[in-house]
């Protein structure tokens, strides 16, 4: 299949865009993170989330070391061209690194951030080394 | 109100961070934009959304010229504290400079972006110099 689409594609100087991750069926968005052109194009070949990862400076699939794979429905690009969305089935109901559901844990309230979202599995558990 | 929150914030090095703003009825994902610190500072304070547009170099109210304002109903920290997430009722049910309800638009099928949101209003009437 053609990949013409990937090249109206906006990368940032770094050649990167951010993506958005959202639970396809309940529409919680779970994650931020960012994808180089290789990352977005396994994305969309294997169905399977893959970002790019600033801190390892390497290609990341997402749940290679939880297993919280996300699969995904549907991408969309936003109306500049330098936004991703993905629609996704997350694996274990687990996107974020501390076990929750989604990375966006942290509400403002009353001039703090509280955590709203239950720890749904141990991370020591999670990304135990065997 | 004490506003150290915003110390936990990490910006970029560009003094930016990536604010995502999702309807908080639909829960549909409307846009994302980039927010420095007085933004976020004053999308608290007012209880509406304020982006900081990177083309024009200045804070922009969210529906200046439009009138597509956003009240923020809810404001979130992803964890690793470089990610605002804003849930907002958003005015005239149009996020886009398009005309339609979401930025991401563009769905991505066999291969091809393909618009599969209606323009709601035409940008020429949105943006009309009186």
């Amino acid at each position: 299949m053609s990949t013409d689409w990937i090249d109206e594609v906006k990368w940032d100087k770094d050649g990167l865009v951010p993506a958005i991750a959202q639970d396809a069926d309940s529409e919680q968005v779970l994650m931020m993170a960012w994808m180089d052109r290789d990352a977005l194009l396994e994305t969309v070949r294997t169905a399977q989330a893959v970002y790019w990862s600033r801190s390892r400076s390497r290609i990341w699939r997402k749940g290679e070391e939880s297993g919280h794979v996300q699969s995904v429905r549907e991408v969309f690009l936003d109306c500049d061209g330098d936004v991703v969305l993905l629609k996704v089935d997350q694996a274990g109901g687990i996107a974020c690194h501390t076990g929750r559901a989604s990375c966006f844990y942290r509400k403002l309230d009353a001039g703090k951030w509280a955590a709203n979202q239950p720890v749904l599995r141990d991370p020591d558990e999670i990304y135990r080394k065997s």
